[in-house]
């Protein structure tokens, strides 16, 4: 008899952003006429750029030729992706990787979540709070998260960020693990400077741990002591594997295209003490479970390092980096704790009226037609919390601050 | 301290195809003015077709505009392809589908590999052998295949297909919990009627077993008693998922499209004997873990359905069934033992010597500088064999029959 994988069944039925959808898509069906902004879902809107579209294009055309046909490509990338990526994303920073420690994929969401696979199940995980949901629910899955109460997962060892501390999580007194960072952070919007980051380079060293990094927001990053990369910081390389994406960087949330970083000196240990390097087992884990990215879509992402599609990508940063600055301007004019905006294209405002998240989302659905993330749906600490996003256009970010305004006065 | 999932470790280091290419490296490396033509790795050769370059050219164009822009997709893909699938791979067949049964995946390797994770560690499963290697190697990973030992996991059950039994799988005397079947099957190029499927699908509704079926070889089925789909039998349903794939459909080895169908009446058990149903949980597991297949490539697959789309991937179909049968009427010639080939683009040799498929594959490889797969590199049953691909061009193909023919004589 089959018998399920029940790991599967303590999770809630649905994903948070699928809840959203739903009482949206409720207040639509009940107020057919009234126009709602959506400053919620963290997914762009402006159009892929010039370059990209072009390279893309001639990629297709190239497919269609006998010489220029490409079936499977390496699992792990096409060499000219991984060293654009080394020449334009690290080596600036000082930052010296090897094309095979680059594994090229399909968006930073796959391997956050199956990056797991590659640790015991029994390891324990440690996570700021609130967070991306996915690094929970991909431990959950396999069993490794325990059992939830009261919206916490028993062996998941939270660390809160909240207003309280500067959104600045504690380094933790006891062991843990695996610890998931993303920073600049969704949903929070705060990052950590370079210092501070090394607090935890030095934890993970000390304490055999292996840090996850996410840093699938990096190209919003506008201050200078504020790491791009956890590699820049001494001993990362032993410790942390990063993620990055183009989906952010360059509007592939369609395209789907990120990569991962395992360098070759990373390790985690055998019960036996043996150390096993992760690079290898990466690889070994994409070759089976994985066919490469789309020879299209990664020729696409190289055109984002050339000197127009980097200007051109830049453009459209900047755009979503002027939303943010005007989102925060306005409320922080109104009087509303507002945090994150600055490095990031996300906004964490606490509910004005010390409403629960769920509360306040519906009061501003109904209150203002302007839809948010109920902080809660990312952790326990994102009670009290809503996050906003700056990825809107100007004209209908214009539009939701002047009925926020209105609607918070 | 972090501790490696110790599975892995329990892996060949190297995939069997990348074992392959290095010996032909060296090869070359040793005799560089030899021409190899390669007969062996199971990718296609043959252009894109027309009608896939030009939707998916008119898709990037859309997505540089406002309107057209797409960013995050469903995760379980769009409609319009789902609905296409339905239209026209199920329907003609009789089979009934909802869109809401069909998942679209960036390619079947991924899906064939992360379906375990649906099922506990501990159910037993059951493979024929030879097969693709994915199938095992995905469950090593976990945990559930168990140990190897002499090229057998400990918690597989083996059921041999063999020219002894004319490459018909036996039904199982004992109880197993997961059967992997891929009809036509890759690496043999066999086939199962429908009346020998309709036995698989009553032991799995007897047994309350689970059928992961491939179905990736199906377009190039030419006989009317051979099944394209599971679903054609009575009950799969309720027992079966099923994985499909663009690849060899239409030339999208490098471009990834597949899916997967998950009926609303497949369920699995709790340990109390609750049914749960798999569709539900499918979906759960690729919001976490997918973030849904680019929108290019969706528009791109979309294109294989329209009329010109139908003719153009047909004839490309017949292009590498030309060479099947032109290989098959050679070798046979030849007096040497082949089957498949008829249905499928895979042919599986018998080494003429009775020497082993490694030692007959470097053989081949010295000797008439054309490269085969090791039957032994799918398993046990695969000993003694050795597997040929049709995907090349006509020219290439005949000069190495010529090459055979000269070196086999």
């Amino acid at each position: 008899m089959a018998l399920v994988n029940e790991h599967f069944l303590k999770l809630p039925n649905n994903y948070l952003f699928a809840d959203i959808a739903k009482k949206v898509k409720v207040f639509r069906t009940m107020n057919p006429r009234t126009d709602v902004i959506t400053l919620g879902v963290g997914d762009v809107t402006q159009p892929l750029c010039p370059a990209v579209r072009e390279a893309m294009c001639r990629a297709v055309e190239e497919m269609g030729t006998k010489e220029g046909f490409h079936g499977y490509g390496p699992e792990e990338g096409y060499d000219f992706l991984r060293e654009a990526i080394l020449k334009h994303n690290f080596l600036p920073r000082g930052v010296h990787l090897d094309a095979d420690e680059i594994f090229i994929n399909d968006g930073a969401k796959s391997d956050t979540g199956n990056i797991q696979e590659l640790v015991r199940w029994d390891n324990s995980i440690s996570v700021t709070d609130p967070i991306y949901p996915v690094y929970i629910d991909s431990n959950v899955m396999i069993g490794r998260a325990g059992t939830i109460e009261d919206g916490r997962w028993s062996n998941v060892f939270y660390i809160p960020c909240t207003a309280e501390n500067n959104f600045i999580p504690q380094i933790p007194k006891q062991r843990v693990d695996i610890i998931y960072l993303c920073y600049p952070n969704n949903p929070t919007g705060t990052t950590l400077t370079k210092k501070q980051l090394r607090q935890w380079v030095n934890y993970a060293l000390h304490n055999d741990a292996l840090i996850f990094f996410d840093a699938a927001y990096e190209a919003y990053i506008q201050d200078d002591d504020v790491p791009h990369s956890i590699y820049e910081i001494k001993g990362a390389r032993k410790c942390a594997i990063e993620f990055h994406s183009f989906s952010k960087t360059a509007g592939f949330t369609g395209l789907r295209c990120g990569y991962t970083v395992v360098p070759h000196e990373v390790t985690a240990s055998t019960l036996n003490g043996e150390r096993i390097h992760l690079n290898q087992l990466w690889y070994r884990r994409q070759c089976t479970k994985f066919n490469g990215t789309s020879y299209v879509t990664q020729r696409g992402a190289e055109a984002t390092f050339s000197p127009e599609g980097r200007e051109q990508i830049k453009q459209t940063i900047d755009y979503y980096m002027e939303n943010a600055r005007h989102m925060l301007d306005v409320l922080t004019g109104l009087g509303v704790e507002v945090y994150g905006g600055h490095n990031a294209p996300y906004l964490w405002m606490r509910t004005p009226n010390g409403s629960t998240s769920w509360r306040f989302f519906e009061e501003m659905l109904y209150g203002a037609h302007v839809v948010c993330t109920p902080g809660v749906g990312f952790g326990p600490s994102g009670e009290g919390y809503v996050r906003l996003t700056a990825f809107n256009s100007h004209e209908q970010t214009e539009i939701a601050l002047d009925r926020l305004s209105k609607w918070l006065r």
